[in-house]
């Protein structure tokens, strides 16, 4: 099975108006709940396409109930640690209008040391089980900045495999833990290593230099590029699909982590990967894929090969 | 005591961000959550004035239960009747830069007949052992039209005098059951009597003529307008006070339950009232009122005799 972490589980909520116009009251008609949270968003894909996959993290209070119920209702193995703090929500307010969102992300519950300690053993238990260990989004209040590192070294001491989605300080402080896989967007690729936004070959290589094993960067409609030790390249969608970018990042870790379970070569994993970012653009809610639509353009992914020196294996 | 009754009592939370941003990401870095819905504001100004009061209304599922449990922790009385539906919430936006608020709304649960019927007998029992009864707010889908003026019929067989602030259908449709006392605000006027905002008078009138034995119109800055059995007035505050003016109706309507239960003549209860409307609008949250500013003003406030005939005695 494969492991998705969430140590900041959310419960999504979206409000659908007509128009957001700040500084007025809105009806809101309708309002849709679901577990959230990047890592929750990974292991339903990976159950769309059939996979096993078990959700862990930390949940909490009554929002906390809410997300395990709707787990429970998507048929997610739940394996989530229960805190004293309560979950956050996020708020996704969508204009009919014009399908425009705007998102308010609460921080998340503090995690106290005992409850991190408890994670660490559940965790040890679960990871000793899975074929890949994907660690995903923000870190709630409380818990020790290299929090993600140490459940790294924790998957590399099991033999499992690692796929790291994560931005700011979490990202920087796990890589010297040795991340087998880390996919940063081109925000978080610019942010974690303080190089402008359009020299994503050279930001690539500064998070390998500083222990990425492999990177690849999810760059919105331009795919994603990869350097890894067996090579370098580039995946690019073959048309442009529109829809809310929203659970793209999520699909293709998803895809990241099955081609690692099942050992594929690359640039499989690479067409896979674009193909199922694709398949989540069109759906309107993260965590959805439309499998008709990674079907029909996963071999028809563009790929180039980059023939980047491998300086980092 | 006297009864509030809140049909779509609501858990009010806040969120604080540093500037709404349509279509953009927010980090909220502050959320409030309470009990609120107007009638829930109501019974708070007049327990923070010493007046015995007790909520009643509608209230169900997981955000019922943060409801309940925040009357609890606020020493209010709870006697709210349980439904299978959830509890809405309203959401309010504050941006840090402006103080600016954007409010979201949801309808509300639906309401089923049996519960419904389960409320009315409710009702009666509280209602007999009430001074004054206030029928606060917006109506949850699923009830009659009429909903106010059944238990406007029902605390006027018990004896007890009654308010009511709601709007549109809900207003309209209550007035044959003889309210006695109706508190629009100009836009709920205007609405309910298809009379232009500017002509305020004779829109309390086409109020009275419906059915309704007082109204006293909240018309924001510009104070109270009375039209009542014992004569009019307007009552104007002395000075501009600044700030959020969500709760001002609110703590508008305890004064006035509070002078019906005291049988007070109208000026000084007018007087109380916009006094108390103020001591509302300096603090940030609705529900609570300055007692500072309450005492200070309350013996400021400008009342205008308006000689108006009673034609509606």
């Amino acid at each position: 099975m494969i492991l998705t972490v969430t140590l900041n589980a959310a419960l999504d909520v979206t409000y659908l108006v007509d128009r957001l116009r700040p500084h007025t009251s809105h009806r809101v008609d309708t309002t849709h709940r679901r577990a959230g949270g990047k890592g929750v968003n990974v292991s339903r894909v990976l159950a769309a396409l059939g996979r096993e996959t078990v959700v862990t993290g930390l949940v909490g209070g009554p929002t906390g109930d809410l997300l395990r119920a709707d787990l429970a209702t998507a048929g997610l193995r739940d394996e989530l640690l229960t805190v004293a703090g309560e979950s956050r929500r996020t708020l996704t307010v969508v204009s009919r209008e014009d399908g425009d969102a705007t998102v308010f992300n609460q921080p998340g519950p503090p995690v106290a040391p005992r409850e991190w300690a408890a994670f660490r053993a559940h965790f040890t238990r679960l990871a000793g089980h899975a074929e890949v260990v994907v660690l995903s989004g923000s870190v709630p209040p409380g818990l020790p900045a290299d929090v993600y590192g140490r459940l790294l070294s924790t998957a590399r001491a099991a033999g499992v495999p690692t796929v790291l989605d994560t931005g700011g300080t979490a990202l920087r402080a796990a890589l010297p833990a040795r991340p087998d896989v880390v996919k940063p967007n081109a925000a978080e690729l610019a942010a974690a290593t303080g190089t402008p936004a359009t020299d994503t070959a050279a930001a690539v290589d500064t998070l390998r230099a500083a222990g990425a094993r492999s990177v690849v960067a999810s760059l919105g409609p331009a795919g994603l590029r990869a350097h890894t030790p067996d090579g370098a390249w580039r995946a690019v969608p073959p048309e442009h699909l529109g829809g809310n970018p929203t659970g793209a990042g999520d699909a293709c870790v998803a895809a990241l982590a099955a081609g690692l379970a099942d050992g594929r070569p690359w640039p499989d994993v690479l067409r896979d990967a674009v193909a199922l970012s694709a398949a989540a653009v069109v759906c309107p809610v993260a965590g959805d894929v439309d499998t008709t639509t990674y079907r029909r353009l996963r071999t028809a992914v563009r790929l180039e090969d980059l023939h980047a020196p491998d300086t980092h294996r």
